[in-house]
Formats: C-alpha cells, structure tokens, sequence
C-alpha cells in the first residue's frame, strides 16, 4: 500500500519549526507524527508521537526509524542523501533522495535546472582559486561567490566586486567546491509553492513576494501583484521541476523578477518553506497540510487563498513583541517554542490577512 | 505572575480530542502542553509534550502534574472536583473547581443558572420512586429523567409518558439521585460558545444551531440564522454564567429555541465544546486558541467568523468516509487519532465552509 490511512505514522528527518507544522497538520489528518532529530528538546518534538533522538548520521537509527512509520518525509534538505537512502530502503521516502541531492549542491541544482526549461543567472564552477578570478572576468563585476554545498540564510555567500576579492573569497570558504552567479538586476524576490501528489497532480499556491535581511527573509506578501503571464511562468517552472525529479511532496522555488519582467530561479527547496506560511492563514489548505497530504499519498487539497496576507517572520529578538501581536486583532502568532531567542534565529512569525475581497 | 510565557508548559487534565484540539492550539502559540490521562494511548498524548499517565483520583499524581507547569486546565466535566482541587494548590486552575463542581450535578446547575437569571426548563429534584411520581404529576407527562451526575451523550437519561414509568426509570438508573425535567416543546437547538478572560473580558462565537440523534451531537449549522434579540439575550446569559463562576477560559451554554422564541438553558459544558468545533475552520480565533489565552491569561482573539460553516461529526463508521471528505474542496477534515471506530464513538469531524460575503 502506497497511500496511509489515518492513525497511520508518518516519519519527519528534522525537529525544527518545519517539522514542528508538519508534526501539527499531520495530527489534525489523525496522523502520528514521529520525528527524527538528533537535537533533545527540538521544537518537534515536543508536538510529536515519538522523538527518535539519533545523529543523521546513524545509518542503523535511520533504518529502525523507516521500519517504524508508513512514510517518511523531511522538512530540511541537508539531511544527508546516505541517510535518505537508508530510509527509502525501509519505507516510501517522499519526495525522494533525488530531489535531496539535486538541491544540496548550487552546481548540480542549477544545472538540472536550466536542462528543464527553468532559466538561472549565469553561473561557473569554481574549484580553485584561479576558477574564481576566470569565473569573475567571465560573467563581469560584481557576482557572488557561493559555496556548492550547505549554505542557508545567507550563509556561505560573498558579494566580489574583482577577481582578487573572487579568489580571496574562495579561500576564506577554506576552498571548498564553489560556484560564481552573474548578479541578477532583479526587481524583486518572488517565490512559488507547489505540490505534486503521488498520482503526479500538481497545485501551486499563488506566487509570494519576498523581503530579505542580511540574507534572512523577513516578510513575505501573497499573493505577490504577478500579471498573469509571470504567475503562469512560475508555475509551468515548478511543474517541470516537479515532474523531472518525480517529486512527492511541497517545494519551494525562488525567484528573481528582473527588470525586465522576465524571471531567474534562484534556487530550489525540497521541502515546505518560510514563504508559504502565510498559506496557514490564508488558503483552504495550507503548506503543511498540502505536503502532508502528498507525502501520504493523499488527493491535494484546494490550494486558493481566500485572505492576503503579509507574513513577518520574528528573527531574534522580534519574538519579545509577542504580546503585542497577541493583541492585534488581524494578526495570527505561530511561535515555534524555542527556549532562546539567539540572533538570527527563526523564533516564530505572524500573518496580518485581510479578506480578498475587501483588496 | 499569573500569565503565561512562550515556551512554558500547560497542563491539561484529560487527553481526549478536545485535549488533543487544546494541545494543538498551545502548541501553535509555542507552549508545551502536558496531557494528564489514565488511558496510555490517548488522542492528546500524541500530540503533547508530555504525558502523565495516572488516574484522576491519584492526587499525589495530581499535585506533580500540576507543580510542573504554569496553569492547569481540563477538557472534560467530569475531572474529580477533589482532584481539580488539588491541582489548584500548586497551579493557576482555570476554570476553577466551582464550574465542574455546578457542571458535574444537574440539580446544582440548574438551581445555579435560574439563580442567575438563565431560564432552564422546570424541575424537581428526584431521590425516590415516590419523588419521581410526584414530580411527573407536578410537571405533567411526558418529562425526562435524567440522574443528577455523569450523563453525557444521552447516557442516563430516559424519556417518562407516566407516574410509573418515572418511578421504574428511577430504579432501572439505581435509584441514583436523579432530576425530573419538564419536555421543553423547543423549535430547535442552539448554543453559544464564549469566552472570559483572567480580565474579565468576554467574547462570544455566533451561535450554532445543532442537531442531535441518539443523544449524540451529528451536525451544528454556524452562524446560526436567529435574530438579534435571540443573539443577544444568548450571550447576556453567557455572560452572567461567566461572571457569577468568576470563569477563566471557554464555556458552552446550550439553549432550546422555543415555539414563542424565547430560550431555556439546557445544560452548561465548563470547557471547549462540540459545538464549537466550527470555530476551528469558519472563526478568526478558535475556541481552542480562545481557551488557550485564557488559560494563559493574554487577551482573547477576534471571536468573530469570517465564513459560515455546517460542522459534521465523524461517529464510528462515519470515518469511513474519509478519503471522500479528504477529496471534497469545501471540507476541512479533522480526524482524532482514534484506533478503533466504536459505535457512537466521535471518530473526527468534518466542516464544509462558504465565505460569509457569498451567503
């Protein structure tokens, strides 16, 4: 049997906040949710079946984990690809260890993407110092220098504005396996969810459009004011990332609008994402639920939105307004149960909606 | 200090689907929740923090539970007013023993809602076969016994055409302390879902109007289509229940709808509550999100409802159903964990939804 039934368990690789409202919608749908983390007190865990507190690495955990549940899903792209193999050899793995590794290196994402119609910034390997200085006479200044592999939240990244600042930049990444972006003269950042359903029916959420800070996004407004033509670019993008990786499950992909109109993938996340919460509060059927739906073989839910919504996301220290959001009539607080609000740290968010047809 | 701070943990004596509701709802405004509920397996515990597995009369077990979080609440009336009692030593208990202990006896709730200028339909107190006909002559046939304590879904109850059919349901209940009710010759069934907070604010869902068979909720219809007046006169009553009980959380009165209009108070449920359920998909706040505030003493949320919504239990079989409901755009489907789908067991609920503008 390939779809779940309720009661059934469906097991989540990482206890952060993704998997934390993957653990919540599962529940609703009468599913137990067991989380994999090698993390105590993760956020998940706490809102969860059963806990396995193992390192990734474990390949035996992982394997006793599989045999456990129904189906397995992850809410994070660096789990590594061994230990999403492992898993998949004991229980259906949605979306699968090709989506993982395609995602978790810049070089191989953006090269399966442009072979699927999905157009990137220019972009060159970068594998030694001279690669740097080539890459950047090749593409011209400035460009951002990214390491291949692990980079989140801006993390990993430079700006270079020469070859020399190209290669020292390589070298501070201690020379590990990197790649060079043309800059894109975008106008703005959008992003376009969607899923795929076992039976290969996809339904994207409407486009979001996406404010980052120091490399951590901050707000999101959806849906983004798209002429119709760049929402149906975004979404035959997302069907074709889909279907070429026969993907199962809810993936984000990111965009850049350039000034033109025309519009850049920037990159792809294999999993539900910061900007699709505002779907929790503003379409029939959210985020969460949708890739819970996927990941057990489920129809998809109605992906509409029947509110607009801006989603700000409380980094850090936002999280101490929290009273004030409680408050505020319009405003829906998601707190992720965190214990310390460390900077940088993703500690909950809000949702301001307003009806849509009041816009 | 005696609001709540995100991260901290919330006590819930009893782990059914109303617990379980409850701990989602705490769980997504980053609060702990820990389930205190003999049944080791129970819907709630699934989706907690912890679960404290020990009967309701253990006190000792009690007092541990309720040292180890911030405020204690319940989701069941039948919580043991002696145990309810010993968590309030060591925590914030909210509502208070007073509410289970009115809640717990039919004799003491009416007498308490007519002191308090909420109508019941008339009664007399039943503690012999000779007092169960002499109370059906004072009240005339056909009236409905009904023992004063531990009646739910229709259980204890037995409808009474003659003085001897009074006095032989009187004894088939075990002469256990009983009330005789007059038939109220209502329209209709209706409730209203409130909340007040630790400031005393109140606020009011819209009422349901509710169907039942075989003493079992099936359907509620919300908003409920009554006049202002109706509306009014429902949360005036739920207001002064509120206040004389000093009542911190959710509360549900249901009311009959007679021939002239006018209403009686059925009976008061002192926590979350079936008829509520709509909230969940159709309000801006839910009564699960409402209680939760209280219980932590915020400020309540914006009760009002932004869509009508017709809520549909799930009772044994009916969770067959579910892939059916699950492939439905309208519905929002809510399933309770439950392993085994006894006859008249509430499996999950369903609410079909339509934006309050389109009505």
């Amino acid at each position: 049997m390939s779809a779940l039934k309720p009661a059934d368990r469906i097991g989540i690789l990482g206890g952060g906040q993704l998997g934390r409202m993957l653990a919540l919608a599962a529940a609703r749908l009468g599913l137990d949710a067991v989380i994999y983390d090698p993390e105590a007190d993760c956020p998940a865990s706490r809102v969860a079946a059963e806990h396995v507190c193992a390192p990734y690495e474990d390949l035996d955990a992982v394997a006793r984990f599989a045999r456990s549940v129904a189906a397995v899903t992850f809410e994070f792209e660096n789990v590594p690809v061994e230990s999403a193999r492992e898993a998949a050899r004991h229980a259906p793995l949605r979306p699968g260890a090709q989506a993982l590794e395609t995602a978790q290196d810049r070089l191989t994402e953006k090269t399966f993407l442009n072979a699927h119609g999905a157009r990137t910034v220019e972009f060159r390997a970068v594998n030694s110092a001279g690669d740097a200085r080539a890459a950047l006479a090749a593409l011209s200044a400035p460009a951002i220098l990214k390491t291949r592999r692990m980079g989140y939240d801006g993390k990993g990244q430079a700006v270079v504005k020469s070859a020399g600042e190209a290669a020292a930049a390589f070298e501070r990444f201690e020379s590990r396996p990197a790649i060079l972006e043309a800059f894109a003269p975008f106008r703005r950042e959008l992003s376009v969810v969607a899923a795929r359903a076992l039976d290969g029916e996809v339904r994207a959420f409407a486009l979001s459009e996406n404010h980052h800070a120091g490399g951590i996004l901050r707000e999101s407004l959806a849906p983004a004011d798209v002429s119709a033509a760049t929402e149906a670019e975004a979404v035959a993008m997302a069907r074709a990332i889909l279907e070429a990786l026969d993907y199962v499950g809810v993936i984000a992909v990111e965009l850049f609008e350039l000034e033109d109109g025309s519009l850049r993938v920037n990159e792809i996340a294999p999993r539900v994402h910061n900007t699709g919460h505002w779907t929790m509060d503003s379409c029939r059927t959210c985020q969460f639920e949708q890739h819970v739906r996927a990941v057990a073989g489920w129809p998809l839910g109605d992906a509409s939105a029947f509110a607009s919504a801006r989603m700000i996301n409380l980094i850090g220290a936002d999280v101490d307004a929290w009273p004030r959001w409680l408050a505020e009539p319009d405003a829906r607080l998601h707190l992720y149960g965190k214990r310390a609000a460390r900077e940088g740290r993703k500690m909950g968010h809000v949702t301001l909606t307003r009806p849509l047809s009041q816009d």
